[in-house]
């Protein structure tokens, strides 16, 4: 086996074998294989696709490049939550505790932000105290005492996937459907779940731009799911828009505690009870999807849910006084103003574009070893199919650089369009597969 | 502009710009683009093609990339003869004195042998004293002293050709039209030539397996020479068994002599007066293509195409006693016959499998940095559509490792293929294009 006939192989569209890929992935992460021959298989895999079964075993092979962790003894059902990434995506943090709160045990590893989509880790760590870095042995012991523990991924997981992430990253093969299909997959099925509830993202913001890809993508990882024998369900959520009105680290986390006290946008509520309402179902806890929506909102009704972050922040490290006054966190030095020239209805509010902005004011990453801004970001004050005069404010800049967030308002009032006629609300749930 | 963009335009099929390829090149060869990216854009090239400008694009940066020789105090048409390489290819060596005798003048740079193909350099190194790496200034010195001069490329003559084709080498993506067109033209264009006549090999021995690719890649470097203001003439010729019936270093130069001398193989008569007809046509001298042919014939005959060769070897170095002597060259230790074990005509002797295997006995390369065995090689007895009788001869192993010979010998009965049934002579010309 060498990897030169392994490329010339995928290079003419051919199937790669089990052992193919079992060649390619322990000798890539070994570093046998050079990243230039890795680059130009993944090109061609990018170019000519894969199968089913070269997904799943891409898939596999990658997973069993480092450890895979063994969460049966917190629960017969473990359940792992996903997103394909976007823009003010806050649904991780609100909804986990929910989960929690209704007796379905949470051990949640989730990722940082890297390029225009942000990162639960980041988000957290804007809590004083919270530790995202706690051994796998902690996490375990965290969601025996209080059901829930959301931290970063400290175990090596998937370490293949890592590099190949890299590499398709510096090479512009990020946006292929067998590749991010294997790369999330790889990671959840290391992760320990045996079932996982998928937020696709589909839109502007999203790696997905239509349905048409992102309904693809699905129906990829649930057959990689089925044949790696872990139950998936795909929900697909409307990312033309940043979900919710915060974009940024900390403003998301005080977003996220408006909502677990009930104060709920409207996308968010739909996108939470959807998602919540497979994960109680995969649990085994309740199979009717409507009263497992009325669980979760009344959860939050109760205050329950709020409770629940409270214990999550406060078993983590982080300090609470900071969730029960949010005032407390540090803000930005600038708060500017976005106000519009036009008069009309929002058409578009390119979430792709806000996410961008949030970056270029320090709230994520453009490469990997980038330290972030936490107070930084965005506020929204409309979005599409909202109703616009001269003079109103379209959204606020967080910013600690006046200049950068001068240059962020400029560019704010690019991504809104702004049409005379009224434009209807764009779905939030785009479909479950 | 940056390489993640030009990479993406060239995965989604798109045309690249001249300003693309420009910053490609230049930025591959000052290090600023990395080799897994390049080896991105060059599986993207390989898979998704390009078309005539971009290749005449390719080729003009790469030439661009380092010197670029002004022959033109040699004379007012510079002609360079190149081929697409192949196995006992010495017909450099045969026709360059030839043209020089007929007042001519040969400046010629030539390569060396890499994977199952052999190559000048190498040769001329098997005559002791040979220089083949003296200066420029000395080059054309020569030129003007004796009409001709055969070196190695010594010049910093296309160095993005050279990155670009190791790094082909390495991710299997020599076998591509477009690169393989742009490669060969980038460094006659640079080498100094206004007049290119290309052997285009054709067969197994050869990059190209048949008539239609050879014929694209024919049209294409046509189509280069002439946006690139270089008159091209292409030659296919058959490479499906080796020219000639030596192979290997020393044993090849013993058969140039030969050549020289009037004993010449048919194909070898049939390849050096077709391309040599042409050369003398695009040098201005005389366009009558049947004459020129003749005026070749006629001065091996009188042996001034012999003493030209003496007045090279002589001039760059070389001991002459060895031309005049070629008993005296260092002969292989062992020296093996291959004996047939069946009955017939021969139908097929795989040029390929011949390269590959002198090249295990020592007479090529398999890396850059490989040594080579001067004296080792094959001498065929049997070419293809000639009768063997059981326990005929097929041709003799030179060696120098006895195991490496013995396996030689059986190799290359695999490589011959007898028919009970007569076989015609391949063509050995295919085409001018």
């Amino acid at each position: 086996m060498n990897i030169q006939k392994i490329i010339a192989k995928k290079r003419d569209g051919k199937e790669l074998s089990r052992d193919d890929i079992n060649y390619f992935v322990t000798k890539y992460t070994d570093g046998t294989i050079t990243d230039y021959q890795a680059a130009a298989l993944v090109m061609a895999i990018y170019i000519n696709g894969m199968n089913e079964e070269e997904i799943t075993a891409l898939t596999l092979e990658m997973a069993n490049s480092g450890d895979i962790l063994d969460l049966s003894e917190i629960s017969e059902n473990v359940i792992d939550k996903h997103s394909t990434g976007g823009v003010g995506d806050k649904i991780t943090l609100i909804l986990t505790p929910i989960i929690a709160s209704l007796g379905i045990p949470v051990a949640k590893m989730s990722g940082r932000g890297l390029g225009f989509t942000g990162g639960t880790v980041d988000k957290l760590e804007s809590i004083p105290g919270y530790k995202t870095d706690i051994s796998i042995n902690n996490f375990i012991k965290n969601v025996k005492e209080v059901g829930i523990s959301v931290i970063g991924q400290t175990a090596n997981l998937a370490p293949a996937d890592k590099k190949i992430y890299a590499l398709r990253d510096s090479i512009n093969c990020v946006a292929s459907i067998p590749l991010i299909a294997s790369s999330i997959m790889s990671k959840k099925i290391a992760a320990g779940a045996n079932k996982i509830v998928l937020d696709v993202t589909v839109g502007s913001g999203a790696f997905m731009q239509n349905k048409e890809d992102a309904t693809k993508l699905s129906n990829m990882m649930k057959s990689i799911g089925k044949l790696a024998n872990r139950e998936t369900v795909c929900v697909l959520t409307n990312m033309n828009e940043p979900v919710g009105y915060a974009v940024g680290n900390t403003l998301e986390i005080i977003e996220t505690i408006e909502c677990l006290k009930g104060n709920i946008p409207e996308d968010i509520k739909e996108i939470i009870t959807t998602i919540g309402s497979y994960i109680i179902k995969l649990s085994g806890k309740n199979d009717d999807l409507e009263q497992n929506k009325k669980m979760i909102l009344e959860n939050i009704k109760t205050g329950e849910a709020y409770n629940k972050f409270l214990e999550l922040v406060q078993n983590q490290g982080g300090d609470i006084e900071y969730i029960k006054n949010p005032d407390k966190f540090e803000k930005a030095k600038y708060i500017l103003p976005v106000i519009s020239e036009k008069e009309g209805y929002v058409e578009e509010l390119n979430a792709k574009a806000i996410g961008e902005i949030s970056v270029i004011l320090g709230a994520g990453r453009i490469k990997k070893e980038d330290s972030i801004d936490k107070s930084v970001g965005i506020i929204l004050n409309r979005k599409i199919s909202d109703g616009v005069q001269k003079g109103n404010i379209l959204a606020y800049v967080h910013a600690n650089d006046e200049q950068k967030g001068k240059e962020a308002v400029e560019k704010i009032k690019s991504a809104y369009k702004i049409s005379e006629m009224k434009v209807e609300k764009e779905k939030t749930i785009l479909g479950v597969i």
